[in-house]
Order: C-alpha cells, then structure tokens, then sequence
C-alpha cells in the first residue's frame, strides 16, 4: 500500500462498505459505458465520456446539470487495478498543467467480509480554501450519493 | 509515443544530440548515486538525494547554491525506462497537492546515431507568466548545462 498520510487541513474522504466485489467496483469506475450509471447524482447525468486508462491517459466527461454543459478533463495519475485509481484536473492529457487546479482524487479498494468492498474515497486539495469549497459544495452528499449510485448499479451487473 | 503537442506559451524545451547511449542516460537520470555529478550547473551542488523511481514515487533534492540550502521536493509522474520521464514539484509523495506548483518536466529519450542519445527536455507550466520566469531565471543555459554536465559525466562511466 502506497504511504498516504491525511491532512485534515486539506483533504475531504470518507470510507463504505459495498455489498458488492471490488472486481466489478473497479469494473465500474474503469469502463466508460457503466460510468454514466453513477457518477454524478441524479437527476443529473453524464452525457460524455472519453478515457484512456493508463497512467497520464484522459480522464473526461461531461455532465448535463440543470441543462447545462459541464466539461471535466482530467488525467489518470494511478491505476492498480481493483486497489487504487488516482486521477486529478490538474493536468490534461500530455501532462500539460492546468492553472488552477481543483483536487486530486484517490479511490481505495479493499476486500471486506461477505464478497464486499471496503470503499474509501478522498480527495486532496491544494490549500485549506479549496478544500472548505468543496466541502461547502457538498462533498460527502455528492460523493456519498455516487456511492450509493455505483452500489444499486453494480449489485444489478451481478448474475 | 505519447501524444504530446507543445504550447509555446506555457512550455519549454530543447533538443540535444548527446554522445553516450540512452541506457546510461537513463541510469544517470535515475540512480542516486549519479544525481550529484550534473544534475545543477557547477559550482552550485546537490547535497542529497531522495527518491523512489516510481509513479508517485518521491524525487526529492536538495541544492547547495551558494551556500544556501535549496529544498526541491516532487514526485515522478511517469516512468518508461530509457524513454521518458516525468516529474513534477506539484506533488510530493502520496499524491498531496503543492499550493503553487513551479512546472512538470518530461525527459524523452531516443536512439541517435552512432549509438548516441537524442535528448529532449521539456519544462511545462501552468501559465504563461511562469513560463516567462523560468525562462528569465535561465532555463536553457541552466537546462543546456545540464546536458553538457551529463555527458561529460556519463562519457567518464564507459568502461
């Protein structure tokens, strides 16, 4: 496991227990065509989506949030497969940064009893202002929400 | 190779033909043990040298300029042994976001004739104005010096 020591001055994450195997919690999270599935809450939805999973490769979507276009680039900065995948919007692809970066996310999986994962997501921001926006933007409704999304989506992928 | 198009306004770069092969380079670019013998514009000095050569890793330095003790903290972001790498002072280990990173640099490597190394080095910024201060503080005499540094170093590890 990677040496990872939070800030709470500057990171936001929170730990679930999914009742489903880390092998599809990855699946989903890695696959462009079940991404649309959870990633943002709903009512909203993702209208696009655009990766190459490999460490530098794109990370990129589009939302539609109250009919409104959002464009999300971003890079993949870590990929181990079923265990940890590390991506930001500090970068495009290429490795050319962005001037005002927002976060860099970290997602965690680990086996849990029952055939469950262990979910732990975080996400690391530049300064304390960054991270009480986001916190102030809903980050553990939101996140949590896509937890909880990714969970009802995944248990309806197992046969 | 990856897809790379370069922003005048933003990066800089330069290309070098070196006379040693590009598995010493890389060996010199890489290894602690080598860092010290080019890696700043004598008389100036590194005094130590920390890293984990690894995505995330830590590539950590500190420079002696006159008699200053220069802290350089980073992480490689990307590691393709004898063909690229990628590092930057926006992280340090365990992918924690810097306030206000300086640049990300990518180190390319490529075979030139008569069994010398094309030697291309690019310094990525997130906005113009750093661009122009790296350029100013002396990016390609500092860079250049490097290269010559480094060859002249790595002609002397040919047995």
């Amino acid at each position: 496991m990677m040496t990872l020591d939070l800030d709470p001055e500057t990171d936001l994450s929170f730990t679930r227990l999914l009742a489903v195997p880390r092998a599809l919690v990855w699946e989903c999270w890695t696959r462009p065509e079940h991404i649309p599935h959870f990633f943002i809450p709903a009512p909203n939805k993702v209208t696009a989506v655009d990766l190459d999973l490999r460490v530098g490769g794109r990370f990129n979507t589009v939302f539609d949030v109250d009919g409104q276009q959002m464009d999300n680039r971003g890079v993949y900065l870590e990929v181990v497969s079923q265990e940890r995948l590390v991506f930001t919007d500090a970068y495009t692809e290429g490795w050319k940064p962005v001037p005002e970066p927002f976060m860099t996310a970290i997602l965690l999986l680990s086996d849990a009893p029952e055939g469950g994962t262990t979910y732990t997501a975080i996400a690391r921001h530049r300064t304390p202002e960054t991270r009480k926006a986001h916190a102030d933007m809903g980050f553990f409704e939101g996140w949590g929400t896509v937890a909880t999304q990714l969970e009802s989506y995944a248990k309806g992928l197992i046969r």
